[in-house]
């Protein structure tokens, strides 16, 4: 089964610090990078965690806050610098659309690729974008703007053909696509051998939730429920829990809550306040809560 | 004295680079930063030079180019969670303008301080701004879009008191202003003792001038004649000739050809292509037409 990785490429918060990036993370799968959120400085992560923006045909905004999109547009006259001829379908609330148009008319008015914005209803959950490899699905949060996650489910695999049991049957090349579909075998004496016997099943498909920035919202764990990995902002830790509620932004508890309420495989937390000098103490109250916890950083690569 | 201080915030083009990042100066005099560009990340670059953002007042941008001026969104969000509350005043071509006011209102709605647009008339050479420590000229340059320089001339100080000669002559310290501003004293027997006895005069004020982006133009020279410091751009190696022609850039001869007509002082190059790997070669050839050349480097530092 492909890799399905997700990269850190930013995660901190507005207020700049020398530690971390603003936000941006990459899932990818089967080749394709799906980008979510891109703070400024976005594009020069790429190259640093080996990763190419050719391979970006989706970029999903949460929100029209400054650290988590303003890289968009020096990502795309970047790509177009490379020479990018491929669609780009951008996903946000519908705010983000006048300045990313405005920005790109006056730096980049000459694209040679078509950059496709899609509003997002930030209020809905439900699917905003398909294709072959996974279903992408909005997560209403709750902000100080309109403002959704994003949660990733791959589309199932087709089963693994056994091929001892192929050579076997003596079952001809041209019918592996079919027996993967499904299809049954029928000997020549007319005994029926079942799909069952002749593949495995698929590699179940895995999921990813992205919730970055919102309030405690316990609504939100049946929407992520069992996902492998989630990720939820934890921008203070739970002294600060005042600030927290009055930014629209959650604590280290509340983030494990949420982890611990939809019984999640792994919890990784990230969105670090300024304010925030020692992550091992962010970590320890998360893991109080939710054992299976890690911290983002810049850099880090999560299989999933 | 005050020193004048260049600091290189970021020296590299368009295209990113792991080594350098895009265009951005802070020229600082008698506490105040005066900023040239604001390439994407920029407010990054503060506190590791040991910057502060507090202390700009103007910024000036010398052509709408993704490079030259994504970082401002972002710098004056920062500046509004820093809690500003004076004047920041923008400089720059008249197309910056609508992009700078759709992402403000977007970004940062409630900013508690007034950003002030002043549209520079690219194709002139005239004084844009004037305080009590410096002169900014705008130095007409040729790009692709229309595009200006920046030059800086400081205000003559005032001529240093000759302590001992106050003593001698016993003035009191309520004429040392007076004298400062030139006056000659009367000693009781009615000797008249020249201003300059009492006085050695002010240090000679110092001038940079920024010219990025720009083809060649020898016309340049006779407006940044003799100035102390002269950042010239020098995209490209005198092998990328051509290239740099078609891109309305120069090259290192090109750049060191209009400091040596100038008889500058001193000549930085920067605003490196990605395709120059070898800084040393950029150096050396800059070098054999003008010897007093530096190298732009981020985090450089240069005391006029």
């Amino acid at each position: 089964m492909e890799p399905l990785e997700l990269y850190i490429l930013g995660c901190g918060s507005a207020n700049p610090t020398q530690k971390h990036r603003p936000a941006s993370q990459v899932l990818s799968t089967r080749g394709k990078h799906y980008m979510i959120d891109c703070g400024e400085g976005t594009q020069n992560r790429f190259a640093r965690q080996g990763l190419s923006m050719k391979r970006v045909g989706h970029i999903f905004i949460s929100h029209a806050h400054a650290d988590h999109c303003l890289g968009l547009p020096g990502l795309i006259c970047t790509m177009s610098l490379l020479g990018r001829t491929s669609q780009l379908h951008v996903h946000g609330p519908q705010e983000l659309e006048p300045f990313l148009q405005s920005a790109l008319q006056l730096f980049c008015p000459n694209l040679e690729f078509q950059v496709i914005f899609h509003v997002v209803d930030t209020t809905k959950h439900a699917i905003i974008h398909e294709d072959r490899s996974v279903e992408v699905w909005s997560l209403p949060l709750r902000h100080r703007v309109p403002c959704c996650g994003y949660l990733f489910r791959e589309k199932p695999g087709l089963p693994h053909i056994r091929r001892e049991m192929i050579d076997m049957y003596e079952i001809p090349v041209s019918q592996i696509n079919n027996i993967k579909a499904g299809m049954d075998w029928t000997l020549p004496d007319g005994t029926l051998v079942p799909n069952s016997k002749l593949t495995t099943p698929a590699a179940q498909p895995r999921s990813y939730a992205y919730c970055s920035d919102t309030a405690w919202l316990p609504n939100l764990a049946p929407m992520v429920e069992q996902v492998d990995l989630l990720f939820h902002e934890a921008t203070f830790d739970k002294e600060n829990e005042f600030r927290a509620h009055q930014t629209f932004h959650s604590t280290t508890l509340e983030a494990a809550q949420i982890a611990k309420a939809a019984r999640v495989g792994r919890l990784c937390i990230g969105h670090y306040s300024s304010r925030m000098r020692d992550e091992q103490q962010l970590l320890a109250e998360a893991q109080s809560v939710f054992p299976n916890t890690i911290l983002a950083n810049e850099g880090l690569k999560i299989i999933l």
